[in-house]
């Protein structure tokens, strides 16, 4: 029974420490305290603003090489960024697909409310292109040595740490010492079967409701779109189980998969994100846990990994 | 210089503390430390089977007087189950608006990518029928006295604390004693201009997108959809600033709103809400928390509160 006053007078000196009334139907015992405390900021600079003022030096480019451009029939395309730092070999698979001309054509045949949208060949015969490893290992997370992580500050629900490293969302276990992509809103990651299968990088979905962060840790998550992600939400949900659209002629045709880097020099769209080892990045961050302006009454002093996605543009 | 290894060891006997390496561009000291250690739980139930095994006991029905039916043109509906108990003046303006038939018509005129979808008359100047309170009082949060939470059991980005009541998603505040509806995934709110203004209730939006938690405390939350979210994100988003759709031609047409009460009790449609009072809800947040299966290889141990939707379903 002494334990609680002492973690509470030790919990203090961090933030606030306070019981809960005990409930019929109680989790663990910790979960009766307060894990923390918001610190609203009052007055905090807009994001928008802090945007606006960043200097071009805030600011990383998305190499061609890493930039994967999805053209749908019709019109309309989807630009993906890779993480070549957290799956290589699932990307290098995603890059020889794509050069090797594979996802010409595919399609977008699953689309889950709340939760994924999904493309490729579905199960297809189709033989893969020289260089894709047909049964990469399990990059579902890296080292953390190499990263340069800014933490975000805030508690989460999933990881014992989160933070944001090269401009990508990330969870990490400093004990462990592992990192490892976070399925924010907007991430893709590559479609597979029961383990030990991991997918060789031909299906990919991309997350469309509130970041389903159970899956970390349990699929290569291999990149995020960049621009165009409407083209994937503003369609009917698949009928069938896990949103899987049932008949074929409404699958949403995509007439070609290719790198940027692929196209010549002068037409090939550009694109930066920002930097999130900046002063910056870190009045950005401020500016989310605080909203503030003429709307927002009481700033919340408190974001989570999702809410926080780090801003993009497009140069040319 | 002491306090850290102070409170390394107090926290140690909650969940274990780690010093992660500092940063150039680091946060409040308080973020290098991890907020607690998940501890995933192998062979949890699966959330489905937990449904499928509850008992007629553990599922509440949603009141035909909290229940609103909002009619598409050309077909399709969405139910929306209305919170009396947390902004009791804006749901009774919206109950007397369905029942003055006052959105009949209406449209949704707002469709923004990762945030929410919003309808009403948009600034009409039609007359508001009788018992609407014009200027109703900010119900933004409500005491915590009167509400059985069941905590969630894991930290939260946003609130102190986090957990569920009677069937709703909760954050709260056990020192200022205050509790508010969170801001979750299809979760509906009352559109409002700059403060002091509230909002009546008759123009009203629902998530659509990863949960806007910076939303919670600063806006009257009323309710959530229960059916047909997919009918109000598979459109087209708006291409004006914060998602407004420019050309009335492509609003999506309302035929009527009205309350399951007014309809005849032999064809109204029925659904109930899993109760957050029992043990089939704690397996099912367990399960949330723990995916398991034979597609997850390691549970996550932790679960964010918007991740820990509670089931609803139809009954006729």
């Amino acid at each position: 029974m002494r334990r609680i006053p002492i973690m509470c007078a030790c919990l203090a000196l961090l933030a606030s420490c306070t019981t809960a009334k005990p409930e019929a139907n109680e989790p663990e015992a910790s979960a009766r305290y307060t894990f923390w405390r918001p610190a609203p900021v009052q007055n905090a600079a807009e994001p928008s603003n802090v945007i606006k003022e960043s200097l071009a030096s805030d600011w990383r480019p998305i190499a061609p090489e890493n930039l994967l451009i999805m053209e749908l029939q019709g019109g309309g395309q989807v630009t993906i960024e890779l993480a070549s730092n957290f799956a290589p070999i699932h990307v290098a698979n995603i890059k020889a697909l794509a050069r090797g001309g594979w996802w010409n054509p595919a399609s977008v045949y699953r689309i889950q409310e709340n939760y994924v949208v999904q493309w490729g060949l579905n199960e297809s015969d189709k033989p893969l292109p020289a260089g894709v490893v047909k049964a990469p290992p399990a990059e579902y997370d890296r080292a953390l040595a190499g990263l340069d992580i800014r933490p975000l500050g805030f508690p989460d629900s999933y990881a014992p740490m989160v933070g944001h490293a090269d401009g990508w969302p990330v969870g990490y276990d400093p004990e462990a010492g592992r990192a490892w992509l976070a399925h924010c809103y907007g991430m893709v990651g590559v479609g597979r079967d029961l383990a030990p299968d991991t997918g060789t990088g031909g299906e990919l979905y991309a997350v469309i409701g509130h970041s389903p962060r159970h899956l970390d840790l349990n699929i290569a998550t291999v990149g995020r779109v960049i621009e165009g992600i409407d083209r994937l939400t503003a369609h009917p949900r698949g009928t069938e189980a896990l949103g899987f659209i049932k008949d074929p002629k409404n699958h949403i045709r995509i007439a070609r998969i290719r790198l940027a880097a692929e196209i010549p020099a002068a037409q090939r769209p550009a694109f930066e994100v920002m930097r999130t080892d900046t002063a910056a990045f870190s009045a950005y961050v401020t500016g989310r846990a605080n909203r503030g302006g003429g709307f927002f009454n009481r700033p919340a002093g408190g974001v989570d990994l999702c809410n926080a996605l780090v801003p993009t543009r497009r140069k040319t």
